[in-house]
Protein backbone atom coordinates (compact mmCIF):
# COMPACT_ATOMS: atom_id res chain seq x y z
CA UNK A 1 0.00 0.00 0.00
CA UNK A 2 1.18 3.38 -1.04
CA UNK A 3 2.09 5.67 2.10
CA UNK A 4 -0.74 7.31 3.56
CA UNK A 5 0.50 10.86 3.19
CA UNK A 6 1.62 10.10 -0.67
CA UNK A 7 -2.21 8.42 -1.03
CA UNK A 8 -3.73 11.82 0.33
CA UNK A 9 -1.76 14.33 -2.11
CA UNK A 10 -2.98 11.99 -4.50
CA UNK A 11 -6.43 12.01 -3.79
CA UNK A 12 -6.45 15.85 -2.88
CA UNK A 13 -4.62 16.34 -6.54
CA UNK A 14 -7.13 14.38 -7.89
CA UNK A 15 -10.04 15.67 -6.46
CA UNK A 16 -8.86 19.67 -7.22
CA UNK A 17 -8.43 17.81 -10.84
CA UNK A 18 -12.27 16.78 -11.40
CA UNK A 19 -13.35 19.97 -9.68
CA UNK A 20 -11.64 21.50 -12.40
CA UNK A 21 -12.66 19.34 -14.79
CA UNK A 22 -15.99 19.77 -13.96
CA UNK A 23 -16.69 23.42 -13.69
CA UNK A 24 -14.90 24.01 -16.87
CA UNK A 25 -17.18 21.63 -18.66
CA UNK A 26 -20.32 22.36 -17.22
CA UNK A 27 -21.76 25.54 -18.95
CA UNK A 28 -21.68 28.88 -17.16
CA UNK A 29 -24.27 29.67 -14.44
CA UNK A 30 -24.78 32.90 -16.30
CA UNK A 31 -25.44 30.87 -19.61
CA UNK A 32 -29.16 30.55 -20.43
CA UNK A 33 -31.65 29.51 -19.10
CA UNK A 34 -29.24 30.94 -15.90
CA UNK A 35 -30.99 29.60 -13.26
CA UNK A 36 -30.88 26.00 -14.39
CA UNK A 37 -27.01 26.27 -15.09
CA UNK A 38 -27.15 27.59 -11.54
CA UNK A 39 -28.78 24.87 -9.85
CA UNK A 40 -26.73 22.39 -12.17
CA UNK A 41 -23.23 23.54 -10.57
CA UNK A 42 -25.01 23.54 -7.69
CA UNK A 43 -25.86 20.40 -7.52
CA UNK A 44 -22.24 19.40 -8.92
CA UNK A 45 -19.58 21.26 -7.69
CA UNK A 46 -17.59 21.82 -4.06
CA UNK A 47 -18.73 18.87 -2.29
CA UNK A 48 -18.26 15.16 -2.13
CA UNK A 49 -15.35 12.72 -1.61
CA UNK A 50 -15.17 12.17 -6.06
CA UNK A 51 -15.19 8.70 -4.88
CA UNK A 52 -16.57 7.51 -8.61
CA UNK A 53 -13.69 10.14 -10.25
CA UNK A 54 -11.00 8.68 -7.75
CA UNK A 55 -12.19 4.84 -9.07
CA UNK A 56 -11.53 5.64 -12.72
CA UNK A 57 -8.45 7.73 -12.47
CA UNK A 58 -7.14 4.83 -10.38
CA UNK A 59 -7.87 2.16 -12.81
CA UNK A 60 -7.32 4.02 -15.89
CA UNK A 61 -3.62 4.62 -14.55
CA UNK A 62 -3.07 0.93 -13.73
CA UNK A 63 -4.54 0.25 -17.08
CA UNK A 64 -2.14 2.70 -18.95
CA UNK A 65 -4.48 5.60 -19.44
CA UNK A 66 -2.61 9.26 -19.44
CA UNK A 67 -4.91 11.35 -16.58
CA UNK A 68 -6.03 13.47 -20.11
CA UNK A 69 -7.57 10.31 -21.39
CA UNK A 70 -9.65 9.77 -17.89
CA UNK A 71 -10.66 13.17 -17.45
CA UNK A 72 -14.31 13.34 -19.12
CA UNK A 73 -14.88 9.82 -18.16
CA UNK A 74 -14.24 10.72 -14.87
CA UNK A 75 -16.47 13.97 -14.53
CA UNK A 76 -19.35 11.73 -16.77
CA UNK A 77 -19.51 9.09 -14.08
CA UNK A 78 -19.49 12.22 -11.24
CA UNK A 79 -22.27 14.43 -13.21
CA UNK A 80 -24.14 10.47 -12.98
CA UNK A 81 -23.75 10.32 -9.78
CA UNK A 82 -25.07 13.74 -8.72
CA UNK A 83 -28.10 13.99 -10.88
CA UNK A 84 -28.92 10.55 -9.13
CA UNK A 85 -28.46 12.71 -5.47
CA UNK A 86 -30.43 15.13 -6.73
CA UNK A 87 -33.23 13.13 -7.98
CA UNK A 88 -33.16 10.75 -4.87
CA UNK A 89 -33.44 13.60 -2.58
CA UNK A 90 -36.70 15.04 -3.90
CA UNK A 91 -40.17 14.84 -2.13
CA UNK A 92 -41.42 12.00 -3.93
CA UNK A 93 -38.31 9.86 -3.34
CA UNK A 94 -35.93 9.88 0.02
CA UNK A 95 -37.29 14.10 0.78
CA UNK A 96 -34.18 14.80 2.57
CA UNK A 97 -33.38 18.79 2.94
CA UNK A 98 -29.34 17.77 3.34
CA UNK A 99 -26.99 17.29 1.39
CA UNK A 100 -23.11 17.46 1.63
CA UNK A 101 -23.72 19.88 4.34
CA UNK A 102 -26.12 22.04 2.66
CA UNK A 103 -29.73 22.37 1.08
CA UNK A 104 -30.62 19.56 -0.93
CA UNK A 105 -30.93 21.21 -4.94
CA UNK A 106 -34.52 21.01 -4.70
CA UNK A 107 -34.77 22.96 -1.24
CA UNK A 108 -32.25 25.50 -2.82
CA UNK A 109 -34.09 25.87 -6.37
CA UNK A 110 -37.56 23.90 -6.10
CA UNK A 111 -39.25 20.85 -7.58
CA UNK A 112 -39.52 21.30 -10.93
CA UNK A 113 -35.59 23.17 -11.41
CA UNK A 114 -34.34 20.14 -9.64
CA UNK A 115 -35.99 17.58 -11.82
CA UNK A 116 -34.81 19.28 -14.97
CA UNK A 117 -31.50 19.80 -13.33
CA UNK A 118 -31.08 16.13 -12.30
CA UNK A 119 -32.49 15.66 -16.32
CA UNK A 120 -29.77 17.70 -17.80
CA UNK A 121 -26.86 16.19 -15.50
CA UNK A 122 -27.39 13.20 -17.01
CA UNK A 123 -27.63 14.10 -20.50
CA UNK A 124 -24.66 16.39 -20.13
CA UNK A 125 -22.35 13.26 -18.71
CA UNK A 126 -23.18 11.44 -22.07
CA UNK A 127 -22.72 15.05 -24.42
CA UNK A 128 -19.42 15.18 -22.98
CA UNK A 129 -17.91 11.46 -23.44
CA UNK A 130 -18.98 11.76 -27.02
CA UNK A 131 -17.31 15.07 -27.63
CA UNK A 132 -14.29 16.19 -29.11
CA UNK A 133 -13.17 16.92 -25.51
CA UNK A 134 -12.61 13.44 -25.32
CA UNK A 135 -9.88 12.37 -27.63
CA UNK A 136 -9.65 8.99 -27.66
CA UNK A 137 -10.79 6.49 -30.35
CA UNK A 138 -14.71 6.03 -31.10
CA UNK A 139 -14.45 2.74 -30.37
CA UNK A 140 -13.41 3.31 -26.92
CA UNK A 141 -15.75 5.79 -26.27
CA UNK A 142 -19.24 3.71 -27.49
CA UNK A 143 -17.73 0.91 -24.55
CA UNK A 144 -17.06 3.63 -22.23
CA UNK A 145 -20.62 5.25 -23.12
CA UNK A 146 -22.26 2.03 -23.25
CA UNK A 147 -20.60 1.45 -19.55
CA UNK A 148 -22.35 4.35 -17.80
CA UNK A 149 -25.47 3.98 -19.98
CA UNK A 150 -26.01 0.53 -18.68
CA UNK A 151 -24.76 1.12 -15.18
CA UNK A 152 -27.14 4.38 -14.84
CA UNK A 153 -30.12 2.25 -16.25
CA UNK A 154 -32.87 -0.23 -14.73
CA UNK A 155 -30.49 -2.72 -14.60
CA UNK A 156 -28.14 -0.45 -12.54
CA UNK A 157 -28.59 2.66 -10.91
CA UNK A 158 -32.41 2.92 -11.33
CA UNK A 159 -33.26 -0.50 -11.32
CA UNK A 160 -31.61 -0.59 -7.65
CA UNK A 161 -33.38 2.51 -6.71
CA UNK A 162 -36.80 0.81 -7.82
CA UNK A 163 -35.86 -2.18 -5.65
CA UNK A 164 -35.23 0.19 -2.69
CA UNK A 165 -38.27 1.61 -3.22
CA UNK A 166 -40.43 -1.26 -3.13
CA UNK A 167 -38.36 -3.11 -0.23
CA UNK A 168 -39.65 -0.23 2.10
CA UNK A 169 -40.97 -1.95 5.06
CA UNK A 170 -39.62 -5.32 4.21
CA UNK A 171 -37.00 -7.48 5.72
CA UNK A 172 -34.54 -7.78 3.08
CA UNK A 173 -32.25 -11.16 2.84
CA UNK A 174 -28.20 -10.44 2.98
CA UNK A 175 -28.45 -11.85 -0.90
CA UNK A 176 -31.54 -9.61 -1.45
CA UNK A 177 -29.75 -6.79 0.06
CA UNK A 178 -26.52 -7.21 -1.89
CA UNK A 179 -28.34 -7.59 -4.85
CA UNK A 180 -29.95 -4.25 -4.41
CA UNK A 181 -26.95 -2.59 -3.76
CA UNK A 182 -25.05 -4.08 -6.25
CA UNK A 183 -27.14 -2.08 -8.52
CA UNK A 184 -28.11 1.13 -6.76
CA UNK A 185 -24.39 2.10 -5.52
CA UNK A 186 -22.32 -0.64 -6.93
CA UNK A 187 -23.21 -0.20 -10.58
CA UNK A 188 -21.74 3.12 -11.14
CA UNK A 189 -19.13 2.77 -9.00
CA UNK A 190 -18.29 -0.16 -11.44
CA UNK A 191 -18.66 1.51 -14.13
CA UNK A 192 -16.57 4.33 -13.14
CA UNK A 193 -13.31 1.78 -12.19
CA UNK A 194 -14.67 0.15 -15.80
CA UNK A 195 -14.33 3.52 -17.87
CA UNK A 196 -11.00 4.31 -16.79
CA UNK A 197 -9.79 0.93 -17.48
CA UNK A 198 -11.20 1.70 -21.13
CA UNK A 199 -9.26 4.89 -21.40
CA UNK A 200 -6.09 2.99 -22.42
CA UNK A 201 -4.34 2.91 -25.73
CA UNK A 202 -3.91 -0.43 -25.55
CA UNK A 203 -6.37 -3.47 -23.86
CA UNK A 204 -4.65 -5.38 -20.78
CA UNK A 205 -7.47 -8.26 -20.53
CA UNK A 206 -5.76 -9.58 -17.42
CA UNK A 207 -5.56 -6.12 -16.25
CA UNK A 208 -9.53 -5.51 -17.08
CA UNK A 209 -10.22 -8.55 -15.57
CA UNK A 210 -8.72 -7.37 -12.35
CA UNK A 211 -10.52 -4.30 -12.44
CA UNK A 212 -13.39 -5.91 -12.30
CA UNK A 213 -13.35 -8.33 -9.57
CA UNK A 214 -11.94 -4.92 -7.83
CA UNK A 215 -14.63 -2.70 -8.83
CA UNK A 216 -17.61 -5.08 -7.85
CA UNK A 217 -16.61 -5.91 -4.29
CA UNK A 218 -15.00 -2.00 -4.16
CA UNK A 219 -18.68 -0.93 -4.60
CA UNK A 220 -20.25 -3.53 -2.26
CA UNK A 221 -18.04 -2.60 0.36
CA UNK A 222 -18.57 1.43 -0.05
CA UNK A 223 -22.62 0.42 0.78
CA UNK A 224 -21.53 -1.58 4.18
CA UNK A 225 -19.40 1.10 5.09
CA UNK A 226 -22.30 3.92 4.14
CA UNK A 227 -24.46 1.97 6.28
CA UNK A 228 -22.52 1.34 9.24
CA UNK A 229 -21.61 5.33 9.07
CA UNK A 230 -25.37 5.90 9.01
CA UNK A 231 -25.67 4.19 11.54
CA UNK A 232 -23.12 5.96 14.06
CA UNK A 233 -22.68 9.05 12.62
CA UNK A 234 -24.27 12.35 13.15
CA UNK A 235 -25.67 14.63 11.00
CA UNK A 236 -22.62 17.44 11.26
CA UNK A 237 -20.04 14.93 10.54
CA UNK A 238 -22.15 13.34 7.89
CA UNK A 239 -23.06 16.08 5.95
CA UNK A 240 -26.21 14.85 5.36
CA UNK A 241 -29.34 13.41 7.52
CA UNK A 242 -28.26 10.94 9.56
CA UNK A 243 -30.22 7.96 10.85
CA UNK A 244 -32.68 8.04 8.04
CA UNK A 245 -32.84 4.57 6.92
CA UNK A 246 -33.66 3.02 10.19
CA UNK A 247 -36.42 6.06 10.65
CA UNK A 248 -37.89 5.11 6.94
CA UNK A 249 -37.81 1.32 8.25
CA UNK A 250 -35.15 0.47 5.63
CA UNK A 251 -33.31 -2.85 5.72
CA UNK A 252 -29.68 -1.94 5.86
CA UNK A 253 -26.56 -3.79 6.33
CA UNK A 254 -26.43 -3.05 10.47
CA UNK A 255 -30.17 -3.77 10.68
CA UNK A 256 -29.41 -7.14 8.81
CA UNK A 257 -26.47 -7.83 10.67
CA UNK A 258 -25.49 -6.10 13.73
CA UNK A 259 -22.72 -3.39 13.44
CA UNK A 260 -20.06 -5.80 14.64
CA UNK A 261 -20.82 -7.93 11.80
CA UNK A 262 -21.13 -5.60 9.22
CA UNK A 263 -17.81 -4.12 9.79
CA UNK A 264 -16.64 -7.36 9.27
CA UNK A 265 -18.62 -7.98 6.38
CA UNK A 266 -16.50 -4.93 5.07
CA UNK A 267 -12.89 -5.93 5.64
CA UNK A 268 -13.79 -9.39 4.42
CA UNK A 269 -15.22 -7.59 1.21
CA UNK A 270 -11.74 -5.19 1.38
CA UNK A 271 -9.71 -7.99 1.17
CA UNK A 272 -11.85 -9.37 -1.66
CA UNK A 273 -11.03 -6.40 -3.63
CA UNK A 274 -7.58 -6.52 -3.28
CA UNK A 275 -6.96 -10.01 -4.22
CA UNK A 276 -7.51 -9.71 -7.93
CA UNK A 277 -4.54 -7.17 -7.61
CA UNK A 278 -1.78 -9.64 -6.39
CA UNK A 279 0.18 -10.42 -9.30
CA UNK A 280 0.68 -6.23 -9.29
CA UNK A 281 3.45 -4.58 -7.53
CA UNK A 282 3.69 -0.86 -7.28
CA UNK A 283 1.82 -0.23 -9.87
CA UNK A 284 -1.56 -1.34 -8.05
CA UNK A 285 -0.40 0.74 -5.15
CA UNK A 286 -3.05 3.53 -5.40
CA UNK A 287 -6.17 0.98 -6.04
CA UNK A 288 -4.83 -0.87 -3.09
CA UNK A 289 -4.92 2.42 -0.99
CA UNK A 290 -8.11 3.57 -2.42
CA UNK A 291 -9.45 0.54 -1.15
CA UNK A 292 -8.46 1.53 2.32
CA UNK A 293 -9.80 4.76 1.75
CA UNK A 294 -13.42 3.39 0.95
CA UNK A 295 -13.88 0.90 3.72
CA UNK A 296 -11.76 2.67 6.43
CA UNK A 297 -13.74 5.96 6.02
CA UNK A 298 -14.94 7.80 8.75
CA UNK A 299 -17.36 9.94 6.39
CA UNK B 1 -45.80 15.57 -52.86
CA UNK B 2 -46.11 11.58 -52.03
CA UNK B 3 -50.17 10.88 -53.09
CA UNK B 4 -51.94 10.98 -49.65
CA UNK B 5 -52.20 7.70 -49.67
CA UNK B 6 -49.18 6.62 -49.80
CA UNK B 7 -47.92 8.65 -47.53
CA UNK B 8 -50.30 6.84 -44.96
CA UNK B 9 -49.28 3.87 -46.08
CA UNK B 10 -45.42 4.42 -44.92
CA UNK B 11 -46.40 6.11 -41.92
CA UNK B 12 -48.35 3.28 -40.82
CA UNK B 13 -45.30 1.14 -41.94
CA UNK B 14 -43.29 3.07 -39.94
CA UNK B 15 -45.28 3.56 -37.17
CA UNK B 16 -45.62 -0.51 -36.90
CA UNK B 17 -42.02 -0.51 -37.55
CA UNK B 18 -41.20 1.74 -34.45
CA UNK B 19 -43.39 0.19 -32.11
CA UNK B 20 -41.65 -3.18 -32.75
CA UNK B 21 -38.66 -1.81 -32.47
CA UNK B 22 -38.61 -0.17 -28.93
CA UNK B 23 -40.89 -3.26 -27.67
CA UNK B 24 -37.97 -5.62 -28.62
CA UNK B 25 -35.48 -3.32 -27.28
CA UNK B 26 -36.61 -2.43 -24.02
CA UNK B 27 -36.36 -4.85 -20.81
CA UNK B 28 -39.59 -7.18 -20.80
CA UNK B 29 -42.28 -6.15 -17.96
CA UNK B 30 -41.77 -9.53 -16.36
CA UNK B 31 -37.78 -8.50 -15.87
CA UNK B 32 -36.72 -7.50 -12.01
CA UNK B 33 -37.27 -4.43 -11.24
CA UNK B 34 -40.72 -5.56 -13.00
CA UNK B 35 -42.46 -2.05 -11.51
CA UNK B 36 -40.03 -0.02 -13.22
CA UNK B 37 -39.98 -2.05 -16.45
CA UNK B 38 -43.75 -1.96 -16.56
CA UNK B 39 -43.75 1.94 -15.89
CA UNK B 40 -41.32 2.12 -18.70
CA UNK B 41 -43.39 0.03 -21.05
CA UNK B 42 -46.21 1.99 -20.09
CA UNK B 43 -44.43 5.25 -21.22
CA UNK B 44 -43.11 4.51 -23.96
CA UNK B 45 -45.37 1.77 -26.36
CA UNK B 46 -49.30 2.20 -27.26
CA UNK B 47 -49.57 5.30 -28.91
CA UNK B 48 -48.22 8.58 -30.01
CA UNK B 49 -47.77 10.19 -33.11
CA UNK B 50 -44.13 8.81 -33.41
CA UNK B 51 -43.27 11.96 -35.33
CA UNK B 52 -39.69 12.02 -34.39
CA UNK B 53 -39.20 8.48 -34.92
CA UNK B 54 -40.81 9.48 -38.63
CA UNK B 55 -38.31 12.26 -38.76
CA UNK B 56 -35.17 9.91 -38.44
CA UNK B 57 -36.92 7.46 -41.30
CA UNK B 58 -37.95 10.09 -43.57
CA UNK B 59 -34.66 12.39 -43.26
CA UNK B 60 -32.18 8.86 -42.56
CA UNK B 61 -33.46 7.47 -45.94
CA UNK B 62 -33.19 10.45 -47.63
CA UNK B 63 -29.12 10.63 -47.15
CA UNK B 64 -29.41 6.84 -48.33
CA UNK B 65 -29.34 5.23 -44.68
CA UNK B 66 -31.47 1.51 -44.49
CA UNK B 67 -34.13 1.47 -42.04
CA UNK B 68 -32.20 -1.16 -39.90
CA UNK B 69 -29.48 1.20 -39.57
CA UNK B 70 -31.94 4.62 -38.32
CA UNK B 71 -34.11 1.83 -36.19
CA UNK B 72 -32.42 2.55 -32.68
CA UNK B 73 -31.12 6.19 -33.25
CA UNK B 74 -35.43 6.81 -33.99
CA UNK B 75 -35.83 4.11 -31.01
CA UNK B 76 -33.53 6.22 -28.94
CA UNK B 77 -34.96 9.94 -29.70
CA UNK B 78 -38.70 8.37 -29.53
CA UNK B 79 -36.99 7.25 -25.60
CA UNK B 80 -36.49 10.32 -24.84
CA UNK B 81 -39.40 12.13 -25.99
CA UNK B 82 -41.20 9.51 -24.11
CA UNK B 83 -38.94 10.65 -20.86
CA UNK B 84 -39.24 13.92 -21.00
CA UNK B 85 -43.27 13.54 -21.10
CA UNK B 86 -43.23 11.44 -18.09
CA UNK B 87 -41.26 14.21 -16.32
CA UNK B 88 -43.32 16.84 -17.57
CA UNK B 89 -46.48 15.35 -16.48
CA UNK B 90 -45.07 15.34 -13.00
CA UNK B 91 -47.03 17.10 -10.10
CA UNK B 92 -43.78 19.69 -9.89
CA UNK B 93 -44.20 20.03 -13.61
CA UNK B 94 -47.42 20.37 -15.57
CA UNK B 95 -49.03 18.36 -13.47
CA UNK B 96 -51.00 16.31 -16.04
CA UNK B 97 -53.26 13.15 -15.22
CA UNK B 98 -53.83 12.38 -19.03
CA UNK B 99 -51.29 11.25 -21.58
CA UNK B 100 -52.41 9.43 -24.53
CA UNK B 101 -56.02 8.98 -23.66
CA UNK B 102 -55.24 7.25 -20.21
CA UNK B 103 -53.62 7.93 -17.21
CA UNK B 104 -49.95 9.28 -17.19
CA UNK B 105 -47.11 7.66 -15.78
CA UNK B 106 -47.40 9.18 -11.86
CA UNK B 107 -50.63 8.28 -11.84
CA UNK B 108 -50.69 4.87 -12.79
CA UNK B 109 -47.51 4.26 -10.75
CA UNK B 110 -47.17 6.84 -8.60
CA UNK B 111 -44.50 9.77 -8.35
CA UNK B 112 -41.56 7.97 -7.46
CA UNK B 113 -41.89 5.79 -9.64
CA UNK B 114 -42.31 7.70 -12.85
CA UNK B 115 -39.29 9.96 -11.76
CA UNK B 116 -36.77 6.35 -12.00
CA UNK B 117 -39.33 5.48 -15.18
CA UNK B 118 -38.28 8.74 -16.78
CA UNK B 119 -34.46 8.66 -15.59
CA UNK B 120 -34.22 4.83 -16.92
CA UNK B 121 -35.79 5.75 -20.20
CA UNK B 122 -33.30 8.44 -20.91
CA UNK B 123 -29.91 6.45 -20.02
CA UNK B 124 -31.84 3.52 -22.15
CA UNK B 125 -31.63 5.21 -25.31
CA UNK B 126 -27.87 6.05 -25.10
CA UNK B 127 -27.35 2.33 -24.06
CA UNK B 128 -29.13 1.42 -27.24
CA UNK B 129 -27.06 3.69 -29.71
CA UNK B 130 -23.77 2.44 -27.58
CA UNK B 131 -24.42 -0.91 -28.14
CA UNK B 132 -23.56 -3.49 -30.24
CA UNK B 133 -27.67 -3.69 -31.73
CA UNK B 134 -26.56 -0.13 -33.61
CA UNK B 135 -24.19 -1.43 -36.28
CA UNK B 136 -22.80 1.49 -37.81
CA UNK B 137 -18.90 3.04 -37.83
CA UNK B 138 -18.45 4.17 -34.06
CA UNK B 139 -17.91 7.52 -35.19
CA UNK B 140 -21.02 7.16 -36.73
CA UNK B 141 -22.57 6.67 -33.13
CA UNK B 142 -20.70 9.08 -31.65
CA UNK B 143 -22.07 11.84 -33.59
CA UNK B 144 -25.79 10.24 -33.09
CA UNK B 145 -24.92 9.98 -28.97
CA UNK B 146 -23.76 13.64 -29.31
CA UNK B 147 -26.66 14.81 -31.77
CA UNK B 148 -29.33 13.28 -28.84
CA UNK B 149 -27.62 14.23 -25.91
CA UNK B 150 -27.25 17.66 -26.81
CA UNK B 151 -30.60 18.22 -27.88
CA UNK B 152 -31.73 16.51 -24.70
CA UNK B 153 -29.88 18.83 -22.26
CA UNK B 154 -29.61 22.59 -20.68
CA UNK B 155 -29.06 23.88 -24.25
CA UNK B 156 -31.48 21.90 -25.75
CA UNK B 157 -35.24 20.32 -24.27
CA UNK B 158 -34.19 20.94 -20.83
CA UNK B 159 -33.43 24.03 -21.18
CA UNK B 160 -36.18 25.07 -23.14
CA UNK B 161 -38.60 23.58 -20.18
CA UNK B 162 -36.58 25.66 -17.71
CA UNK B 163 -37.04 28.72 -19.94
CA UNK B 164 -41.01 27.70 -19.86
CA UNK B 165 -41.30 27.32 -16.17
CA UNK B 166 -39.57 30.79 -15.76
CA UNK B 167 -42.17 32.12 -17.90
CA UNK B 168 -45.38 31.44 -16.74
CA UNK B 169 -47.29 34.45 -16.41
CA UNK B 170 -44.87 36.49 -18.05
CA UNK B 171 -46.18 37.90 -21.65
CA UNK B 172 -43.38 36.43 -24.26
CA UNK B 173 -42.37 38.43 -27.56
CA UNK B 174 -43.05 35.88 -30.43
CA UNK B 175 -38.54 36.06 -30.69
CA UNK B 176 -38.66 35.12 -26.98
CA UNK B 177 -41.36 32.35 -27.06
CA UNK B 178 -39.52 31.17 -30.79
CA UNK B 179 -36.56 30.73 -28.76
CA UNK B 180 -38.38 28.89 -25.76
CA UNK B 181 -39.61 26.57 -28.42
CA UNK B 182 -36.82 26.23 -30.18
CA UNK B 183 -35.23 24.29 -27.43
CA UNK B 184 -38.18 22.79 -25.68
CA UNK B 185 -39.93 21.09 -28.80
CA UNK B 186 -37.17 22.04 -31.72
CA UNK B 187 -34.23 20.82 -30.71
CA UNK B 188 -34.94 17.28 -30.08
CA UNK B 189 -37.17 17.06 -33.75
CA UNK B 190 -34.04 18.30 -35.20
CA UNK B 191 -31.74 15.62 -33.21
CA UNK B 192 -34.52 13.29 -34.77
CA UNK B 193 -33.73 14.14 -38.03
CA UNK B 194 -30.02 14.90 -38.03
CA UNK B 195 -29.53 11.14 -37.01
CA UNK B 196 -31.43 9.67 -39.82
CA UNK B 197 -28.78 11.48 -41.93
CA UNK B 198 -25.36 10.76 -39.56
CA UNK B 199 -27.00 7.30 -40.24
CA UNK B 200 -25.88 6.85 -43.56
CA UNK B 201 -22.78 5.16 -44.43
CA UNK B 202 -21.65 7.86 -47.16
CA UNK B 203 -21.46 11.98 -46.13
CA UNK B 204 -23.55 13.57 -48.67
CA UNK B 205 -22.99 17.67 -46.69
CA UNK B 206 -25.27 19.04 -49.45
CA UNK B 207 -28.04 16.59 -48.14
CA UNK B 208 -26.98 16.87 -44.31
CA UNK B 209 -27.31 20.80 -44.61
CA UNK B 210 -31.38 20.63 -46.75
CA UNK B 211 -32.28 17.83 -43.53
CA UNK B 212 -31.12 20.84 -41.03
CA UNK B 213 -32.69 23.38 -42.30
CA UNK B 214 -35.50 20.90 -42.75
CA UNK B 215 -35.66 19.96 -39.16
CA UNK B 216 -35.53 23.51 -37.66
CA UNK B 217 -38.48 24.95 -39.58
CA UNK B 218 -40.43 21.69 -39.11
CA UNK B 219 -39.46 21.56 -35.17
CA UNK B 220 -40.99 25.34 -34.86
CA UNK B 221 -44.16 24.39 -37.15
CA UNK B 222 -44.82 21.31 -34.58
CA UNK B 223 -45.22 23.39 -31.76
CA UNK B 224 -47.09 26.28 -33.46
CA UNK B 225 -49.21 23.63 -34.62
CA UNK B 226 -49.84 22.04 -31.20
CA UNK B 227 -50.87 25.63 -29.66
CA UNK B 228 -53.60 25.59 -32.57
CA UNK B 229 -54.52 22.54 -31.38
CA UNK B 230 -54.59 23.19 -27.93
CA UNK B 231 -56.67 26.29 -28.30
CA UNK B 232 -58.94 24.56 -30.66
CA UNK B 233 -59.59 20.72 -30.21
CA UNK B 234 -61.08 19.20 -26.63
CA UNK B 235 -59.31 16.52 -24.98
CA UNK B 236 -61.09 13.68 -26.40
CA UNK B 237 -59.67 14.14 -29.67
CA UNK B 238 -56.57 15.80 -28.21
CA UNK B 239 -55.44 12.46 -26.02
CA UNK B 240 -54.26 14.91 -23.31
CA UNK B 241 -55.72 17.65 -21.30
CA UNK B 242 -56.81 20.95 -23.15
CA UNK B 243 -56.72 24.39 -23.03
CA UNK B 244 -54.18 23.72 -20.60
CA UNK B 245 -51.65 26.87 -21.56
CA UNK B 246 -54.55 29.31 -21.00
CA UNK B 247 -55.38 27.84 -17.63
CA UNK B 248 -51.68 28.22 -16.86
CA UNK B 249 -51.54 31.37 -18.42
CA UNK B 250 -48.72 30.38 -20.27
CA UNK B 251 -48.03 32.16 -23.82
CA UNK B 252 -48.37 30.21 -26.61
CA UNK B 253 -48.82 31.21 -30.02
CA UNK B 254 -52.23 31.33 -30.10
CA UNK B 255 -52.43 34.08 -27.17
CA UNK B 256 -49.64 35.79 -28.24
CA UNK B 257 -50.78 36.57 -32.33
CA UNK B 258 -54.29 35.53 -32.41
CA UNK B 259 -55.22 32.06 -33.96
CA UNK B 260 -55.71 33.44 -37.69
CA UNK B 261 -51.78 34.51 -37.90
CA UNK B 262 -51.04 31.69 -36.10
CA UNK B 263 -52.31 29.63 -38.47
CA UNK B 264 -50.32 31.81 -41.18
CA UNK B 265 -46.99 31.27 -39.66
CA UNK B 266 -47.61 27.30 -39.85
CA UNK B 267 -48.45 27.60 -42.81
CA UNK B 268 -45.08 30.13 -43.66
CA UNK B 269 -43.34 27.54 -41.91
CA UNK B 270 -44.03 24.54 -43.48
CA UNK B 271 -43.01 26.36 -47.11
CA UNK B 272 -39.66 27.27 -45.76
CA UNK B 273 -39.50 23.63 -44.32
CA UNK B 274 -39.90 22.95 -48.21
CA UNK B 275 -37.42 25.76 -49.19
CA UNK B 276 -33.89 23.51 -49.39
CA UNK B 277 -35.63 20.17 -50.58
CA UNK B 278 -36.14 21.96 -54.09
CA UNK B 279 -33.55 20.72 -55.63
CA UNK B 280 -34.18 16.78 -54.85
CA UNK B 281 -37.07 15.64 -57.09
CA UNK B 282 -38.85 11.92 -56.66
CA UNK B 283 -36.39 11.33 -53.36
CA UNK B 284 -37.80 14.08 -50.78
CA UNK B 285 -40.93 13.07 -51.64
CA UNK B 286 -41.77 11.38 -47.92
CA UNK B 287 -39.51 14.49 -46.12
CA UNK B 288 -42.29 16.96 -48.26
CA UNK B 289 -45.29 14.61 -47.01
CA UNK B 290 -44.08 14.36 -43.41
CA UNK B 291 -43.92 18.31 -43.61
CA UNK B 292 -47.44 18.39 -44.56
CA UNK B 293 -48.55 15.66 -42.41
CA UNK B 294 -46.64 17.74 -39.81
CA UNK B 295 -48.42 21.14 -40.11
CA UNK B 296 -51.73 20.14 -41.05
CA UNK B 297 -52.28 17.50 -38.33
CA UNK B 298 -55.41 17.62 -36.31
CA UNK B 299 -54.35 15.91 -33.38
Amino acid sequence: MTHPLQFAQWSSAMQTRIEHVLSTAMPKDTETPATLHQAMRYAVLGGGKRVRALLAYAAGEFCGASLEHIDISAAGVELIHAFSLVHDDMPCMDDDDLRRGKPSTHKQFGDATALLAGDALQSLAFELIASDQLSIQAAQKNSILHCLAFATGSRGMAGGQSIDLESTGIKLSQTQLAQMHALKTGALMHAAAMMGAYSAPNVDIQKQRAIDTYAKSIGLAFQVVDDILDSEADTATLGKTAGKDAEQDKSTYVTLLGLETAKSLAQSLYQQALAPLEPYTEEAETLRSLANFITQRQF
